[in-house]
């Protein structure tokens, strides 16, 4: 019987993605790869899962390696869901989602599927990492992700992770030479300015497209922006116990029962 | 001119859902109201957001009151966006999202459109809260919440919500008389035991249905599940930096640049 660790790896651009083929060719070097992943992109889905439709899984051969993969067509949550229930036959040591083709940084976490695929198998109790890389382009260059992938895989591996905490990692989009390390850092605060561009389609009606600006409203040194934007690879401990504990004592004093 | 706080109102069952109605209707007593809310309904969206694809609004009548309302084609946080940006001609005081037909308690809080919408107004600076009911049903009896959600959102008026922090707020399905006050509460350690119904389609391909098992792991007494079971609205403050603050410490000691 095989005494590596069970992999399964997910994303949210789609099973077809170099990031995530990039992902597996790291992980199998580690582990037994189980993918299962989205049918197609699904970026800005958040923690989207399907409630109301259905979900349908077709086992595929993508490139000509040994490891099982299914194609699902649902939410990156979703497929984590389908993996641990339905196809993998034992829990996962790991799981891992992306990589992401563009940033999950900062304030990006909340919106991000490829994060999201990583909290449900947090809170399903599985150690879980999100990678992306600051290149949002389809044929971004990987090739400076995958050492410091393995790295941080086998820390993980090692060490474990604390209860309901997963890892958020971004890697700045610089050759692997210019990279200087791996930096352990908080969120840094930030939002959009969003830009909406107006139009009007042919029949005459408004329409919108969302675009916008990033904003990194802090100055911290101990950020994932600061981290990205002086060469450095981010590595931030993501929770899903939202509560702001800090905020409980100050409500406690309101006049709530008056 | 008018003094009245600007109330945006939005929420993820749809701008004709029951529950958003009583919350115009309660928001009404307090301000000026602005709706900007999804066409259809979107529970389950979590924080997904429409990066490719256009955005429709359309300006809209659903009952004889004088607030405007405008019908969006897009998530919770969509409208929101749109709403800050493009649709309101100042800064709203106050988001408020729901009434959600059904719970966002504990771990719910990830999965939930309600909250998404909130949270995307608390990114934008502006104080928010998100209201469900405990009751999944379309004609459920929103009567009993409205006396605690003026309450509550008066207290927001008058004290202001931390920098990045929105409220989390749900009620117990039990008629007035029997709710028993008002707990600010931590967010419950909770997760779903999914349980996949797999069915063959008429042409024989397996597909699934996500069901499953709310469990709650958590036997403290201050959690919003405790005072929930318990007849009580709970209050969670809910923040958007994911950090695991405590978990810094624990990954600066990894050997991650050796």
């Amino acid at each position: 019987m095989s005494k590596k660790p069970l992999i399964l790896v997910t994303n949210d651009d789609g099973i077809t993605a170099p990031g995530i083929r990039t992902l597996i060719s790291v992980m199998k070097e580690i582990g037994d790869v189980v993918v299962v992943a989205p049918d197609s992109p699904q970026s800005g889905m958040g923690h989207a899962i399907t409630l109301d439709s259905t979900l349908h899984v077709e086992k595929v051969t993508i490139d000509d390696g040994d490891q099982d993969e299914y194609s699902c067509s649902g939410t990156p949550a979703d497929c984590v869901k389908l993996a641990i229930n339905e196809i993998l036959d034992r829990r996962p040591d790991l799981c891992v989602s992306g990589i992401n083709h563009g940033s999950n940084s900062s304030i990006n976490v909340i919106y991000s599927g490829t994060m999201s695929a990583a909290i449900e198998a947090g809170i399903e109790g599985i150690p879980a990492i999100g990678f992306s890389l600051l290149d949002y382009n389809w044929n971004a260059n990987f090739e400076a992700t995958k050492s410091y992938i393995k790295t941080i895989t086998k820390n993980v591996l090692t060490n474990g992770l604390a209860k309901d905490v997963v890892l958020n990692v971004n890697f700045p989009n610089v050759s692997e030479q210019v990279i200087k390390g791996i930096k352990v850092c908080r969120q840094a605060r930030a939002n959009w300015k969003e830009e909406f561009d107006k139009r009007k389609s042919p029949q005459g009606k408004d329409y919108y497209w969302l675009t916008g600006k990033f904003v990194n409203l802090d100055s911290g040194q101990d950020t994932d922006e600061w981290a990205l934007e002086n060469g450095y690879v981010s590595v931030v401990p993501v929770q899903f116990d939202l509560t702001a504990h800090d905020s409980i004592k100050t409500l406690k004093k309101w006049k709530l029962n008056d």
